[in-house]
């Protein structure tokens, strides 16, 4: 079986003027990982409506999902939703159920038009619950439209995440040692990736207060052939007279 | 005077799979700010020969600077550099004075193959230093080719940016209040965003231990004009009986 492969889109001009330290990118890749819907691309992008429209279009031509994060607040310059709508060439228009959510969840004369806009959908949406603060995200098609916001974002991929039929979760089996210099092991390392052409096999230096050193990660469909895989890399530190440590470095 | 514009593109597979946290992004989103020249997108790409080629060539011809990080170490899943070569369709090769460089660092016997890897170039490519541990990037054409290892990234963008002619700084001017709710002042931002057409306004909210509240953010090329937007959004949170305070929320 083959995975199906996800773009993620965060759009946000916060991110690239730097003001914004992005933490969903790990988030939702970690995540798509584990349910088999390896993230391929992230492009950031800014709130610019041709820039969004343009670039939704092109990507989820080219991939089985496309998530969004960012742009879907109340404000003037979250303008996420309405460019979906434009991408898909479908109408902007009040979501009932997404109205009704937050009719109740509103006192009487707070549910005022700015926040009228978070229930302003392309026509044919589905819901993504918000645990958080209720103004949903969307689904249309294949993309996937969450907040930029972190723990509200999550709470939104936690409720999507159950209807996306995923392939094999990617397995990953690491190895590391302290002392390990990439140049010294790189011939090693070579000649085991060329031995498991279906793995992807990494290198990965750290530089820590403990040690600096290196993490070798395998990553593939199949748990014994990544384990063999490490197991041989393992044998190459070994020959090294290094220690090598199951597992990632510590953070 | 037009700013020039910029394109980072994060080669490496690890940030994709969520095992890596980027550190890198907000670094050099903030630095080319300073410098006045705007980053306007960010692709996060696999360690993929034609996706590498592919986007290089895509990007290089879209914006005024494309910048990389990841790809340039020494093992076989460094393969930015060649992938360059083959983007600008120039040969792949040993790089004279790269090669002297790492041959002085390097102890007799000790600068192997896989090393020498580090030192071969596109041709034509000119040297970026690093201060760090020595192997250099590169820049050909309007593409800079730096590391991954966020120190040895930064040393590296260190040496280069004297060598960017930028435009203006991006001036940043911001206010932010507790208890501030972006749905009610939302009519009010519209209205100072309608009147600064030439600033980028954005609204931020955040969530923190000391208390929920939301950033406003005046950007653009002209000190005065932010700073009266931001001005005038401080008279909206006044109007609301907050209380307003000068720059940003602390982190």
């Amino acid at each position: 079986m083959t995975n199906p492969t996800a773009c993620l889109l965060v759009i946000g001009n916060e991110v690239l003027s730097g003001r914004t330290q992005d933490l969903n990118i790990k988030f939702i890749a970690t995540r798509l990982g584990e349910i088999g819907i390896p993230l391929r691309e992230v492009r950031i992008i800014p709130d610019v409506p041709e820039t969004i429209i343009g670039t939704v279009n092109e990507v989820r031509a080219r991939y089985d999902h496309v998530f969004t994060t960012g742009g879907i607040g109340p404000t003037h310059d979250d303008i996420t939703s309405e460019c979906i709508s434009a991408a898909f060439g479908v109408p902007w228009e009040k979501h009932p159920e997404a109205m009704a959510r937050m009719e109740r969840h509103y006192k009487p004369g707070e549910f005022n038009a700015a926040r009228q806009r978070m229930a302003t959908m392309p026509r044919g949406a589905t819901l993504i619950d918000n645990a958080i603060s209720i103004a949903p995200g969307f689904t249309i098609g294949n993309v996937h439209v969450m907040a930029g916001v972190p723990r509200i974002m999550q709470s939104m991929f936690n409720a999507l995440a159950p209807s996306l039929a995923g392939g094999p979760p990617i397995i990953s089996r690491a190895v590391y040692a302290i002392g390990l210099l990439e140049g010294r092991v790189a011939d090693g390392l070579r000649a085991v990736q060329d031995k498991h052409p279906a793995l992807d096999l990494g290198s990965y230096p750290f530089y820590r207060a403990t040690g600096n050193g290196v993490a070798l990660v395998a990553k593939g469909p199949d748990a014994t052939e990544a384990e063999a895989a490490i197991a041989e890399v393992t044998a190459l530190i070994e020959a090294m007279d290094l220690t090598p440590i199951p597992g990632e470095p510590p953070a």
